[in-house]
């Protein structure tokens, strides 16, 4: 029996007419092995590849540095290493096609990340073949989670925001950022995360949007904003935390309560059958009507196997919410050289509505304030 | 004055008879930028680009999200933000060369980077263009470091041979690989890093190339393989250690004994003037003469801006040593399912010969044993 995730996406392919489909990226790699090839994000002039053609053709190509772990731990049995420095990777990919018998036919490809020079150089190798994109194919099937992957999202998430809690309220005026940053890896990693990455930013630091932790001591007074992403059995979480050190201004108070009261309009109303610019719309005008206006062109974002997937919540994706749907909502609001506020939580839809995975141990309803 | 940086790759695109000069990958953007725009590496739907042009065109192509942190910290004074959801970063790219006045020019271009999708696009939008790839063009470029360069790869590797010292010796049985990590991680922080990633691996687990710290706790008699990658002002260092936790058995010292011998042989070679193949080969035959099989197919690798860069030490590239040329030696053995045994250190070319930039803190011509 093929795997249920190898039977799904074949499934798919032979729908949309396709003799074959092809990841290359990252994330729809990972999806479809089921494993990620450790230096497949770092190490650019590497490629990892999935093909799965016809009714039963299945292999994955790998850089041989990466073959033994390849051969434990993925999905494929039909492991092709490739060397780096002698080998054109297009040019294993364009034999492997050949032998799976579709040189002329239909190949899904995700053509918006291929680099264009295998692209030319597949097209020279197989010149009947039709090339198209096979985004949209991976986003529908990545889209609804399985029940297993939502439970462990549901865990990553839980640990994630059960550090949150912890390192938030402990941070005191007088340590730095990477200080904080430090308690977060460690408490992510005891607590049984295989990676995290974090941002922290306090002050006017607290207005920038990606901020990475630095020496700067943290003041009474400051605006502190917490990120952290976790990572485990390569299912990722994303949560984060703004507070006062001290007391908060009445304007600080003002426009976190625009955020939550945007927040609360949107979960509101979040549950399947509920256009997904339809939150968008509910968010942006919650957030003008307290006459802030929102930093990112997005209200949250698909989360599974990546921090950053389909759907986006924003005004133009085409879509309904349904059920295993899992995603974040992160209303924030920067200004900059003064000071930052971001709320981010993590959702599933259900059934009937929506669950939180995050924001009932650690609530942010009011404006965090550090004594 | 242009910055030095855009000035030589300026002078170098005019040299080869090019119009334009275009950079899209996060290493060679960060490179011509100056400037790491946080979400190049972790969100593949984000494009960043560098353009040049001509005499004076200079242009940056943002995400908006990243819009304020690029005013702020690129080179590029030229900086165009582009909505993720709405418009099409390669018509972005398109416009900008068009007004550069080289829409039927010679295009330099990361045809090894830019996604088969952008560039089916910029053919439509550039019909009379000619494209062409400039991987070795920013290889040449970016090969020999500025003395500024040189030394702010001398700061990041001391902090990391400093830290792995420390976390080396201080490793105990009854500790777990992610106790290891922690730190490291804190160690790094405190000196003075950006950011760090690691691997531990112990017992048969250091016999695995990529190796992520577990809960697997450390016993008496393991080989533990510890990797550190540092970050600083965007700069690398890449060092690592192997250790026997106990008294290494005489198999252990004879291999090590072999990449030792294999290591200082090349060492004795290294200076400008050198194929690159010929160190390679030296390698290879010293490491076969003790009748060990290299696992890794390359010896090292440029280190800057990123971790992995050219040259890399294989036989297949063509080029001498030059002075100023930093990269790592790693001499690399894996028995799978057993242990594993790797040194790792950083180097530089010197006019006369080289230097280590790390090695002499914390050598390792002996198998480490901790007591």
């Amino acid at each position: 029996m093929e795997h249920e995730v190898l039977a799904k996406l074949r499934t798919a392919m032979k729908a949309q007419g396709f003799d074959a489909l092809v990841a290359l990226s990252q994330d729809n790699v990972t999806y479809t092995a089921g494993f990620l090839v450790p230096s497949h994000a770092t190490n650019r002039f590497r490629r990892t590849i999935t093909i799965l053609a016809g009714d039963r053709f299945a292999a994955e190509i790998v850089v041989n540095v990466e073959e033994t772990l390849a051969r434990q731990q993925s999905r494929f049995k039909d492991i092709r290493a490739y060397n780096q420095f002698t080998q054109d990777p297009a040019d294993v990919l364009a034999d492997a096609l050949i032998e799976a018998g579709v040189a002329a036919g239909r190949i899904a490809i995700e053509l918006d990340y291929m680099p264009a020079k295998d692209y030319i150089r597949l097209v020279e190798r197989l010149p009947k073949a039709t090339l198209a994109e096979c985004k949209d194919l991976y986003f529908d099937a990545r889209i609804i989670k399985t029940d297993e992957e939502v439970k462990l999202l549901r865990t990553v998430g839980a640990l994630t925001e059960r550090v949150m809690r912890s390192v938030v309220t402990s941070i005191r005026p007088g340590e730095r950022e990477k200080d904080v940053a430090k308690r977060i890896m460690d408490q992510m990693l005891d607590g049984g995360a295989d990676g995290v990455r974090y941002q922290v930013g306090s002050g006017v630091r607290s207005g920038i949007t990606n901020c990475k932790p630095t020496d700067k001591v943290i003041e009474a007074g400051d605006v502190v904003r917490v990120e952290i992403l976790g990572e485990m059995q390569n299912y990722r979480s994303n949560v984060t935390r703004t507070a006062v050190i001290g007391r908060a201004t009445d304007e600080q108070k003002r426009i976190w309560d625009v955020l939550v009261g945007a927040r609360n309009a949107c979960q509101a109303i979040l549950k399947p059958g509920l256009p997904v610019p339809r939150l968008w719309q509910t968010y942006v005008e919650a957030c003008h009507k307290g006459g802030v206006e929102p930093t990112l062109k997005f209200l949250g974002h698909g989360i599974g196997q990546t921090i950053h997937e389909e759907p986006y919540i924003t005004e133009t994706r085409a879509m309904a919410f349904q059920p295993n749907i899992t995603h974040t909502m992160e209303p924030l609001y920067m200004i900059p050289g003064r000071m930052g506020f971001h709320i981010e939580d993590m959702y599933v839809i259900t059934p009937t509505g929506h669950a939180r995975i995050t924001g009932d141990l650690f609530p942010n309803d009011r404006l965090i304030e550090i004594a």
